[in-house]
């Protein structure tokens, strides 16, 4: 299968490119940029001798002409122009910004504080949290913000059975700067960063209402979340803490229980032992989401720990994850390489 | 006044010693290790030119003859004994440790996994949460641990007025790696400590009971709290997320007003300004204690951003600051150096 | 190709995995620890749901019947113990420590200080640094140590050519903490190293008569190297800046041309443009090795800039290199993952 | 006294206030700058509670009229402008910039690639290497760079004494971010600078020529010193290791002598023991120097290794200690507080 990557330079479309390299049923014909017109291993040194493609102004057409499907690594705000020929044309696409994922009017605009795409344009989009997804077969995928999929993938065995209090769900979300993009700022400048943290977007980040649309198809009841972000001095990770209240007793037991037989099957979803909480070097570098599971008994509330790579499981790799399953390829095709560890 | 400090090169002696260095109504006449002999600047190289003290074994009766008041800055276990002589002389001690701060039988055995001190002795110590003690002339100091300094500030303003839902108080507390001392441990391993966050003693942490503890003095009702403890890489500072569920609407400047008004005259507590958060670094190397508060009003959780360096407010900067009131200097006499910045 | 690793749980071990693990013509048939006897994801979870085996008792004999060559990463000084049965019966070794190395009787004892393994059996060995071998089918190879690569690779065309001043090299080594293995210690201790540097081994690193042995086979004369040793907070990496004196006067054009043309076909060598020096970075989790290269031209310094992996290319990639070349597969058979970034 | 900083909002100019807060005999009473018209604690919400100023315009008539002395802690090309009124009026300016320290016409635009400020004016300025000054009463002072300072303090006893062969030295410096400002650049984002190392301004940083022309005042045939800059993932300090060729025999205990006597007296230059080298760590907060000394007996090859806080001793603690020489106070007055460890 024939692939190209618009936004190829960016943390995203860099990712794309690394777990591609391994892919045995996909080949990158092109790959694009709004800004660079170099070779992307004169722009990348680290890429020398192992990959070396030229980097092209964005056709539409050449790229329909070429490929067989895009990838738009783009920000959100940009993403919602460029994709417009493919989707006119019925060009499959998988988007990795924001642009297509809140499929209610409005929405959009409020928390991006941006124009929003064509809404007819956004419903034709299928929300990508790969464990969830229905109808494998349509060809335009928004994929999932990272602390979206690090959330949803926590809370779903809980909400798809109706055991929390459906005001109790606190998020405690914590990311490395990586997570913030190539882009300049005071925040990520290193002597601001380096033996700090902060909290940023506090109940305003843009993740929340995909995430509220999401829990709403697992319980239609629930109206708000408390989500909390903040940066931690790490390249790459998020670490989530995330607490809900069970409406009835269970055993910590039960509950791990209910966890792996909810993702039973699911490649990139491991559930800690009783006691165990992962750590966040545990799977970067990967498409892992790894749950630990705690429970207070005294007050009847759930922690749940999990770790994802933003970059990963929060980005590129579920993207390949949504093209495998799209292409009827084995679900881990390309994303089962051992990350570098310590 | 003459001190003595009793465990002087660890983290909490060395902090106790930098702060002192600074302070004009109280000398250190003797510094003591259980395992050093040498100069403390032998020890340390960074203090030649600054600082030279003999490192002395620890015999009580000399300590008593030549100094006024010792802090006992030794791990938990430990102090329990070495604090007997002094007790037993009525001769003032501020201890940074555990022994001597949970006031119920039965608890220390159960959280610190260890034999207690003897139960007189342990009623005798006053609980040295600076900002809330009452009987300042009580010669026997109980110094806070680091997370519970940082939760009880942060909770006080509203558990005193009864405005929390008991059920609901969530503590989310990450630690920067001098809060597990100077013992080297796999955890503390730079390899796998660098680029990673974990969690460690969840639920099951020793300053839970100290927390509730004074939570009730309080709010007699309230029975138990969520608290997780996690690990970041930095060297310093206690950066907590806390939540909370009002029992009726406010708005979040009453909420500010109300914290404004709380610490009205304590010079070490900042409350942010409505829609600011303290970050990690303004308070390290300081005795603040920094909290910012946000308010989800579609939820009513206060979300709560509280900020400490663990070897000052968090253990050596209080000590002092309880040194101040029992010895009635100034309260910020010693610790309003600036601190480094960046 | 059936391999065997012995010491599979040290930062080495778990490095030969990870490249084995993407070869096409090698199969780890077993591991084996001398302390540990669970399977390997339960001693790294990071590895759940990517590779499965059991680590077991070193076992010559069984290894002998079961595999087709054996690395040993193992500490200096065990190393030369366990590979005794190997060498005794002409089965292939990979020796990733320094028991084998040194290629001068006495110099081991000297340098280790420690006993030498028998000094017939060192004779038997070969030293594998990958771009200068002369005999691949010795069976007995020693992998070179990290320092010594970076700083042979570096030097290699200018002493293979006479270019020289033999009094002038001086070679300044900065190394990520993971080199210094998985031991606990004070240096490595995250409150110490974070946000410090540190020198160690001043002049008496176990690398130098390595280095100063290869030296020699391209310039006999040479006597003796300035090396230092410091430590970096990474995790891992060498950066080497490196200093000599030219014997006469050439260009830096002449100078990266010679670099070129001595490492032309070298896939794992990357000589940098004009101008350019490579970050530690651009390296890491790979087996090449990048050098920049510049020219004092009033005083003929040449200064080099070279960054390995320390456990890549200083250790378990040049092994699986050297690996490739003893059994005539590709030479980057295995290596040429794209590595994360950033 | 009173004095002015102009340029306050910098790392250096906090760092003057920083020190200036615990100067007894010095009041701080205008802080200036360019760009920000607020409460210095506004900008820095770490100075709340400890200290309140507003930043004014600069207004060189009004700070002459309130001050005895004003700090220009400035960038380079920026400073010359500022400098002007005050010199012409024969008020006393230490110079935090690079702009009045080359003391031989051309120097400066050649190294800086800048104009110059007026030569008569730069020939004013004292050269503020505070070990080394001749006369105090001079009222214009260019404080040194922070690599200069490291360097010149390092070699100052071989080349005072002419024990080194002229050709030979050699100067790897590594600086922390910090040194390069508050400016954000791509090299000192974080996901680039964490974990990483690199190389810049090789053989061309504008420090080379300042440290020439103090190396000449010792002796004077020197022509060229081979100069390495490279950044470490640290917030603060240079560590510089640092080599030069004695030219006759000298052993390591006659050398540290004869560094113990040079800089006898001199309260911020610490020599290591024999066999000791600082680590960086040591000074960061402070204004020492801190120097190790390493022989090669077989290469009679002198290993320095330096330490020094960029914004101490290579910056504003070195610049206050020039005002304590200037103004008659205790050399170490305002400078001897106990930095934070760890």
């Amino acid at each position: 299968m024939k692939v190209s990557i618009i936004g190829a330079t960016g943390y995203s479309g860099m990712e794309l490119i690394r777990y591609l390299h391994n892919h045995s049923f996909v080949e990158i014909v092109s790959i694009h940029s709004q800004t660079e017109t170099q070779e992307i291993d004169q722009v990348y040194p680290y890429l020398k001798h192992l990959l070396s493609l030229p980097l092209e102004p964005i056709d539409a057409e050449k790229i329909m002409e070429r490929s067989e499907l895009v990838f738009l690594a783009l920000p959100s705000g940009i993403s919602k122009e460029v994709a417009v020929p493919f989707v006119k044309n019925s060009f499959p696409v998988i988007d990795l910004s924001g642009d297509f994922r809140l499929q209610e009017e409005g929405l959009y605009e409020k928390w991006y504080d941006k124009d929003a795409s064509h809404f007819p344009l956004i419903q034709g989009f299928d929300y990508g949290l790969a464990e969830y997804r229905e109808d494998l077969s349509r060809p335009f995928i928004a994929n999932p913000g990272c602390y979206a999929t690090a959330a949803e993938l926590s809370f779903a065995p809980l909400l798809q059975n109706q055991l929390l209090d459906k005001q109790s769900i606190i998020i405690d979300g914590k990311s490395g700067l990586s997570g913030a993009g190539k882009g300049l700022s005071q925040a990520s400048h290193f002597t601001e960063a380096n033996d700090n943290m902060s909290v940023y977007k506090m109940n305003t980040h843009q993740h929340i209402p995909e995430i509220i649309q999401q829990f709403r198809r697992w319980e239609p009841d629930l109206d708000s979340i408390q989500f909390t972000t903040s940066l931690i001095p790490v390249t790459r990770g998020i670490f989530m803490t995330a607490y809900g209240r069970l409406n009835d007793d269970r055993s910590i037991e039960q509950l791990i229980d209910l966890y792996r037989t909810t993702f039973d099957g699911k490649p990139f979803i491991r559930i800690q032992e009783n006691g165990c909480y992962p750590t966040l070097k545990q799977i970067v570098g990967t498409n892992f989401c790894d749950i630990g599971i705690g429970l207070n008994e005294e007050t009847n509330i759930v922690t749940l720990v999990t770790v994802i790579d933003n970059l990963g499981k929060g980005a590129a790799g579920q993207a390949i994850q949504n093209l495998n399953l799209f292409a009827g390829f084995p679900e881990t095709e390309g994303l089962l390489q051992i990350p570098i560890y310590p």
